[in-house]
């Protein structure tokens, strides 16, 4: 990315092995984030160009001297979050906020350097059949984040939660709070297209209002008590706004859209009683289940992806993102 | 109150019952809060006279017709927040937001009415001794508060929790820490005269450093990783800040102060990865357990008055705690 809606796909150098403790993978697939979003709208600085990408899975080709987990010609998915997986943040189940804690790029590419690779990467036990791959790969964040929303609402069997936003974090939040066994949960999504999958990855019920209308929504369906658990998936202040409003008292609030313009004021949560857990996804801490469940085919978060282009046509990629004619782009590496 | 600075001990009407729901008790005891120092000092507005008080134990006088869980001649308990404890918030475990929610009100006085009275007083078996009641008094409010910190904070059995606020109700965060097994309490206190009751309540380390200092303490006494839990007991703003800065990622603030000034910043809080769960405590969820607690004699919370004045020398009670002459002042009814 060299600037707001300039990305392009560039020959640049091959990866190597820079430190001790890095690995070299070949991707079976890469793709686009939401987050990917907010530089290519100019919302986030870009001073130079920038390798972009950070979702990943693939076949090991080289590691750094120091790499034991992990061996050449293994499959493996990593987190967008890069982690030693042993300093105490890490044992505590936030590799999002590991004592060396990086973040991963330059994996909209054929192969991509990952730093920390012991810590981070996740070996299946043999090589996955190609139809997987999406959904391996929206394991690496996608679905992680959406997993994570979901964990930090402490979604509960039986409970009822509301997921905001209908992005790809959106839906696989309604697939995560599936999981957890949340008897009701309302996705709030306004996009006829993006609707269908909701209700296909579990959703009980669509709230096409927002602002003032869908609070009036959800307190309605909820008995005017509002939701056991929210979670909040894009970061914007109308959204927190909204997922603040439909949470019961006592809930928690499972937030990963980045927030842009979010302030909370202090005596208003204070007797609202809302309870707040967010940050970047810690994955790592989810990712065995989230394999396990992807090759046990018990999910199929791959679904996501309603784009496929080939690397060479990134920048349609992010357009179509934008313009959200596709939910989420799976770029063939 | 009429004002700022201006408590009198006033003749006025006796209680009477309004609504069927109501009760009408003899206070064993009265005593002022932390939290009456807000208006004391002129930071919340008080436009009419108010009758203060709002943490009450005592024996019951006279019910409403639809009264039906208490009975004339039962020594009770009730919390400062008013619920019925049926609704939905009240089955969820947070009182505190009860749909019929009331704030008590007139408990400093020799007799007060207890609006719902069935979802708000909890009995004793038998009358208490005289020697316990500073100790069931404390679980109304104070006990109660603090123990909400400590469980909105998470404290495990092993975890290390740090407390900001030696005032009252921090004391009963650290006594509440501790029954709830931390190993490790810190209480951030600077006050030589705090200090000994934190030590006595169950505080394994002081810092008595604030700001900066007291943050690099925290971080010091924790490997640099902070603290699994904190319980903030203040509500200022550098209190927050300071709760903020010495919990781990992924860990929980438990804020009970009431927030004065208090802002978040969305992204830094997402950033930093701390959730948060505070307001009013839902002491009535923890009150048949604390009253267990204080009647078995396993804890002695009532140790916190370290002041006992006659109920017309109300007065001089609010300016021992605003002058920090006093942690909290008992008034004899």
């Amino acid at each position: 990315m060299r600037g707001p809606r300039d990305v392009r796909c560039e020959e640049v150098a091959e990866p190597e092995i820079l430190k001790p403790t890095d690995a070299i993978i070949r991707l079976a697939a890469s793709c686009i984030c939401g987050s990917d979003l907010w530089p290519y709208r100019g919302l986030n600085e870009t001073n130079e160009p920038k390798a972009m990408g950070h979702e990943y899975c693939g076949i090991v080709e080289d590691v750094g001297s120091a790499v034991k987990n992990v061996r050449p010609g293994q499959f493996v998915v990593g987190s967008f979050c890069l982690s030693d997986n042993t300093c105490p943040h890490c044992r505590f189940g936030f590799q999002s906020s590991c004592e060396q804690r990086e973040f991963m790029t330059g994996a909209q590419a054929p192969r991509a350097r990952v730093p920390l690779a012991d810590g981070t990467l996740v070996a299946t036990a043999e090589l996955p059949s190609d139809d997987l791959v999406p959904s391996l790969l929206a394991t690496s964040d996608v679905l992680g984040t959406g997993w994570y929303a979901a964990d930090a609402a402490r979604v509960q069997p039986g409970s009822t939660a509301v997921v905001v936003g209908d992005g790809a974090v959106g839906l696989m939040g309604v697939l995560s709070a599936r999981q957890m066994g949340a008897s009701r949960i309302i996705a709030m999504s306004r996009h006829k297209a993006r609707q269908e999958p909701a209700l296909e990855y579990g959703a009980t019920d669509i709230v096409s209002e927002r602002g003032e209308e869908g609070i009036a929504r959800i307190k309605e369906m909820t008995g005017n008590v509002g939701a056991d658990s929210v979670l909040e998936c894009v970061g914007t202040k109308e959204s927190m706004a909204q997922a603040l409003a439909c949470a019961r008292p006592g809930s928690m609030i499972g937030y990963v859209g980045v927030p842009h313009g979010v302030e909370f004021d202090g005596q208003q949560l204070f007797f609202s009683q809302k309870g707040l857990m967010g940050g970047p996804a810690p994955v790592r801490r989810f990712l065995p289940h989230l394999m396990d469940l992807v090759l046990e085919r018990k999910i199929n978060p791959g679904k996501v992806f309603d784009l496929e282009l080939p690397l060479a046509d990134v920048a349609e990629g992010y357009r179509a993102m934008d313009e959200r004619r596709a939910i989420k782009v799976l770029l063939r590496v």
